[in-house]
């Protein structure tokens, strides 16, 4: 007998020689059906690998990342299973799980394969699948290894074996199946229910350009046909609102050559949706007690000297400005922080007045490679909704909550309920490569924790994530397609005042040194509009989008009523807009069905003769005929649902 | 006989040898009295000189700028006679009129002079006006005036006549002193009865610094004692409405020296103050059609290429930003034009769409020497409330007046009642210099001055004063000072839309060029308000102030009434903000004045007790108790009256 403890601490004595799913089956059946992968000890191991020795087990199934890896991995020796068969003599060399899917690359040879012979793969692997063929991990010395395949003429997989250790040789075989391989297989092909391949491309060995180009085939696999249709259609529906193409069909952004690549230029629409978030922001942080400050694009030499950045400024970074005066050297600034501490320094302070809380939307330049540069995500210019706050240490605890609150008054405002948190602390090992005294970190990470705790978040602890000048938090949101996007972040800094000698006179009328908060809710505004399209597809909350209503008239003899209806609504602060163009009704309407906007007006002969509107919802919903005022009391109704004013 | 032309066309017969002082008694005694210069035949002459021939003769009198720098160069002769008769032996070199005043430089060898010593000159100088000298010119042979210095060993003068050609050499003798001269004086010393030295400077012969440094002295004198008296008034002023005091004082603005100079940090109180001044313009030009955008602060080399800039990127300027990629260079924007250009690009344009009107608070860079960086009105970076407008040549006048209505809007809402304009067309014998056909200029040239017409502007035509890419109108405002600032500019620009291949389609289905229009009614946010707070003292209208009401509590325990009334105001939009700090009535109501808050609101026993506030404007005036819904009520209306909406 052996002694195997479980995640939740639970030993369990079990027979040596158990394998992982009859670990599982001792706790349920149904766990036994699910389990598809297990680590022991640390290292990822087969669910029917036999355990040895006593320790600690972890059981996955589908719904943990680890056993979807075990799955896709699986898929792809089923692939290269098919593959060998339909094109006998390729050359197999790595095929590993990714994040969504997997690939393998091979060398195909003289054959030539393209997405047109993928029904033809797939089909041959669900045939594999169904075999129900039980994966089997095989030790092997590492002379019978280089025997196995020098007879196959395959020089990239002996040159993996070459740089393996004797002793720590696997294989793994199923059906007519084998393959070099470290092991992490489901139990057998026949989990496998739905296969995908994805798309083919050019891959070097290793990555190495100057090795062989080998072919890698992408695929996805799934335990159901139904989860398969579903993952299809997240990716048809990623595609249509990818926010590049959204921003170009609402005429939000646009980029130009000319101007330079990663540099948005905001189209009117763009702009006034941008001026909207960034008003709604101001509004919020009014009341939360931040100031606006406003700072120049460039600084000296000296200020990032003074800050630390100037030695970080390499030469894969905008290189700086000269001038005309020999040694006087500008730069593009990379973030706002110097300049703000430098406007704290414009006078003395006292404990009294603090905290102070400078806002602003700085607009910061950090150069790209232009391969890395995609749409509003990834920008050479971008505007951060970025404050700092300058704060005694006692008054952090508070100081973080009440950003928190702000925060997920941000998030809430703008439909994002899907989100995580991460907490990043000091390496407890490494306490030397912090700066800041041991009590104001202690201090800090406790502020830190108890307010994530406080308000209720779902947050993870990393030690030795924090940044060496301090603890901070860190939000990511899942959007409508349940992808994960990096948003806001929350920063506790000790490094910029010291670095700036920043202080206040405390109430023992000494000096001391104030401690700053980095934050910004939305991280950067092009990013932020980017997500939120991808998010609401373009749908945007009533109070944001472009357009709210757009007035279209039945014939011409009715554009009169209808300016009336748009000035009408004008008054009251409503944005619409009359489409007067002279195009068929139906044709309007299937355009302002494109322009995603919220509600159509129609106004005939009927509407002008009782002095009312038609009102059609975008999707369809009709609200029927009824009177402007009513129409803008619903608007408004609407909006201040879905825009809460934010409360200290 | 001969006969004078006069300015009004009007056409005398004199006796040869009147002067112009005879020219004036025929019109009236009282102009021949004040007459103290004139131009005869475009030349500057004495008011006593003989006409020997027909002509056209201007009259100039202590109301035209012609007839101060006569009487300031007059005074200079006055200043030079007392210092050589209380330094005897100095050198005279050369004395003009400037903009205020005179100054002469002079060689005053072992002598030493310092502002102490200008009472004494000054009386003396009285002394010598008092005695009504003529101001007599004498021509003179180049022989004998290189005798005359010669004589006086005077090494400047002799290098002066060695430069004039025989024939043109004239003398200015008055009293016992003598000067070489051009002319250009009041009849006699008499006139001048007030006198100021301002300052002692060196300064080097002919600007040159390897040439010997001499003494500046600079004065000023007007025909009376109260003119000079409003005179140092109005200096005094200026230095207390100095923009880079009050803006200190008031903590609007700061400078770093690790940010750099001439790059502004705008604190809370200012940064909100200039927010205001922006929505402000924005309110008014969503009503007038403009759109915003929004582009970066740098643009690629290839932008300013096409924009025609990069030639003018000299040495003088910022040079450009190098980035990993070799030959890719970036540079700060100057301008906003080359940026909106590309976002105008950025889709086809149909002549019904046109005009299309963006608008962008841009900040933009110019790099200006360190010697010429002043306060906010001369800086190397400033926010431009830039806008341009692309609309087709028949569009050009309605747009230009509409443009000049908006810029009326911002002068009036402002308090800038007094201004004047200056139209700047081609100059008519140089066609060829200009970019864009001639019949365009001539319909743009006729647009301006219509629109300056029909607007009943105050406006100067000027020939030749155009840009080489199109005709413009700028506004120069005077300022409670009566000093003149150039503020707005109104330009046409054929060039852009040609250099960036800009087009329309017309109701022709053929491809146009458009039309564009550069405006900036502010011209820029940092000057402007530099402007303004010189103009308004810091006491700004009641809508833009940073402050408007300030509670002060007798004691403290009537601060909990104190922040009930606070609350209300806020709540009703007010900006007010209490005094809590421990300090004496007496105290806090001499700071509020200091910070030229508009209204004071007292709170103590009784104003608890009626659930009211006393009331005292800033400068002193008592409004008595009255509710704070009153107070509100004033404090609206007041606002209102001082900024209407833009009406379209």
């Amino acid at each position: 007998m052996i002694k195997v403890t479980l995640p939740d601490g639970a030993v369990m004595e079990i027979d040596k020689k158990s394998t992982p799913i009859d670990v599982a089956r001792r706790i349920s059946e149904g766990l036994a059906r699910n389990v598809i992968s297990a680590s022991y000890n640390g290292e990822t191991i087969e669910s029917t690998t036999p355990l040895k020795e006593d320790g600690t087990l972890t059981l996955f199934t589908w719904n943990n990342d680890e056993g979807k890896r075990a799955f896709w991995h699986s898929t792809s020796h089923v692939m290269a299973q098919a593959l060998e068969e339909l094109y006998p003599g390729i050359k197999l060399t790595i095929g590993p799980a990714i994040d969504n899917g997997f690939y393998y690359d091979l060398d195909i040879g003289e054959y030539s394969v393209s997405e047109k012979d993928f029904p033809k793969i797939e089909a041959r692997m669900l045939e594999i699948a169904r075999g129900k063929h039980e994966y089997k991990m095989r030790s092997s010395s590492k002379a019978e290894a280089l025997k196995f395949y020098k007879k196959q003429n395959n020089q990239y997989k002996l040159e993996l074996i070459e740089n393996l250790e004797e002793g720590t040789i696997t294989f793994c075989d199923h059906s007519t199946f084998t393959d070099l391989c470290r092991g992490g297989h489901i139990p057998n092909t026949g989990l496998i229910k739905a296969i995908k391949l994805l798309s083919i491309a050019g891959a070097y060995w290793r990555g190495d350009e100057t090795k062989p180009q080998l072919t890698r085939i992408y695929g996805i696999s799934f335990p159901k046909q139904k989860e398969l249709k579903e993952y299809l259609e997240l990716i048809e529906e990623a595609k249509k609102r990818d926010h590049r193409k959204l921003g170009k069909e609402l005429e939000l952004f646009a980029f130009s050559q000319k101007v330079g690549q990663g540099l948005p230029l905001w189209l009117p629409k763009g702009a006034a949706l941008r001026e909207r978030l960034e008003n709604f922001l101001k509004a919020a942080q009014k009341k939360a007690g931040y100031e606006t400050v406003m700072s120049p694009h460039i600084g000296q030499k000296e200020l990032y000297v003074t800050s630390g950045h100037y030695t970080k400024y390499g030469e894969d970074s905008f290189q700086p400005i000269h001038t005309p005066k020999e040694d006087e050297e500008f730069l593009l600034k990379p973030m706002n922080c110097p300049h703000h501490c430098e406007i704290y320094k414009t006078k003395p302070w006292s404990y009294k007045e603090l905290p102070k809380r400078y806002a602003e939307f700085g607009t910061v330049y950090r150069y790209e490679q232009s391969g890395e540069l995609h749409g509003l995500t990834r920008v050479r210019g971008f505007t951060q909704d970025d404050a700092h706050i300058f704060c005694t240490p006692d008054q952090l605890d508070k100081e973080f909550k009440n950003v928190i609150d702000l925060v997920l008054y941000v998030f809430g405002s703008l439909g994002f309920e899907n989100f995580s948190t991460q907490v990043s602390l000091r390496d407890p090992d490494n306490p030397d490569k912090y700066i800041g005294s041991p009590e104001n970190w202690e201090k800090a990470e406790r502020a830190i924790i108890n307010a994530a705790e406080d308000k209720g978040l779902n947050y993870v602890v990393e030690k030795g994530e924090a940044a060496f000048y301090g603890p901070k938090l860190d939000f990511m949101v899942k959007d409508a397609l349940g992808r994960n996007w990096q948003l806001g972040t929350i920063q506790v800094d000790y490094n910029l005042p010291e670095r700036f000698d920043l202080n206040y006179k405390g109430s023992d009328n000494e000096l001391h040194r104030p401690v700053m908060i980095h934050r910004a809710p939305f991280g950067s505004m092009e990013r932020f509009v980017a997500i939120l399209l991808e998010h609401t597809g373009g749908n945007f909350p009533l109070w944001l989008t472009p357009e709210q209503v757009i007035v279209v008239s039945i014939s011409e003899k009715y554009e009169k009523y209808a300016k009336k209806v748009l000035h009408l609504l004008e008054n009251d602060e409503i944005r619409a807009l009359s489409d007067d163009r002279n195009e068929t009704v139906g044709k309007k309407i299937r355009d302002a069905e494109m322009a995603k906007v919220p509600f159509m007006i129609i106004v005939g002969e009927k509407e002008e003769k009782m002095n009312a509107v038609k009102v059609r919802r975008h999707g369809g919903e009709d609200l029927g005929m009824i009177t402007v005022d009513e129409f803008s009391d619903i608007i408004k109704e609407e909006t201040n649902n879905s825009l809460k004013q934010f409360k200290v």
